[in-house]
């Protein structure tokens, strides 16, 4: 059976890694790391970055991201996503040395992620370690130096997709976004949210923004875009709060 | 202008530490660490450990945490606390040598912790940097090695008395539990509910337990009763999820 060992390394500052995180890349044998294809190397140089940073020895296989078919429904599309990435999963663990094989996971393998998901897909079943990873989450309250929620308060995690088909969520006074690519914030009715949101947090590039929601849309959205552009990719969530 | 600087330290494990949370505590001048009574000395420990695998040459200086005046009301006595905290921390900060005063943070500065809230309590206001920490969700999906949301799942973070207050959140897929010291999964109507339960997440005494919520509740209850007697105390916390 294999060991396969799932490292939340935080958001792209290096100093995210956890000791935990750092002794279990020594301790490796083997590291998966995912080509993503031009425009998005700084991705793999972060993690082979962190690699050198915690003096591993591990062997590297890299293997390349498949790529998703636009044209199936949403579901339908991310299963055969994880079906072909638990593909390529495959054949590179069977060129890896024995011993604990590790996959160094953007945040933290549990949020918004689909490394757990695709693990399950191998046979046969490697056991699963997880090590958690500081998410985007901790990142933008911490970039803004805000709690994460109010006291004794209610947080609704959530999706752009969802915020757009759903609107705020009843009972909440906090909601933060995940995967949002398309600024579903601005059909919110903007009176009395507030926004604090962040991009490439914990980068060089972090950028912020807060303010009265109807204040602060427009700028973000311009920001957003500009950033994109330059960078080729952009990551970037966003917690909204009532009052 | 204080330059205080709060620093996440995860859950209990001494490898829940980031790179970046190490050598904040190398640079800090100062240290505050809180006394929080009998019992609870292991908490007291384990930020001692912290500075000593970090080989921090910070001052420490303690202070005794105010006891809860448990005659007012939930929101009063919550802000008396807060404001009799940040009183000590005044004291303790008039102690302090010149540069940098650290706090370490239990999880996560942001994710139900009061330390920014008191920090705002302070005049003259300090300079606050936030550098987060592995929060006890994080420590619980990762020891259950599950995901913390469902494919474009949304999912509520709440307190145990809002939980029993409001009933399972509308929309949610899944909800996280933080601060609940009554076991309020018990009021729930169990059906097509599963639980993922965790208690000194990531400590030494790490209890797990999951499972059909009906057929979980009891077993958790009574293990939970049995370890708070035997430590004096507990930290849990817990995970629903729909079907």
């Amino acid at each position: 059976m294999t060991d396969l060992w799932l490292i939340g390394i935080g958001t792209g500052h290096p100093g995210h890694v956890t000791l935990e995180g750092m002794a279990a890349l020594r301790q490796a044998a083997c590291v998966l790391i995912p080509r993503k294809g031009e425009g998005k190397e700084d991705l793999a140089h972060l993690r082979h970055d962190i690699l050198r940073e915690a003096a591993a020895e591990a062997r590297v296989i890299e293997f390349d991201m498949p790529v998703r078919d636009g044209s199936l429904p949403y579901a339908e599309r991310v299963a055969a996503w994880h079906d072909a990435i638990a593909r390529r999963w495959q054949a590179a663990l069977s060129e890896a040395p024995a011993g604990p094989v590790a996959l160094l996971v953007w945040g933290d393998p549990g949020l918004y992620d689909s490394t757990l998901r695709i693990a399950a897909r191998l046979a046969p079943a490697p056991a699963v370690r997880v090590i958690p990873g500081i998410t985007a989450l901790q990142a933008l309250t911490a970039a803004h130096a805000i709690p994460f929620n109010t006291v004794n308060g209610t947080v609704t995690v959530t999706t752009g997709r969802r915020l757009r088909e759903g609107g705020w969520p009843e009972g909440s006074e906090t909601v933060v976004v995940m995967l949002d690519g398309e600024c579903s914030f601005q059909h919110l009715p903007p009176e009395a949210l507030h926004i604090w949101w962040g991009a490439f947090l914990g980068m060089p590039g972090q950028t912020l923004d807060s303010g009265p929601l109807a204040e602060a849309t427009p700028r973000i959205i311009a920001t957003r875009a500009e950033a994109r552009a330059r960078h080729g990719w952009l990551m970037d969530t966003y917690l909204l709060r009532r009052g």
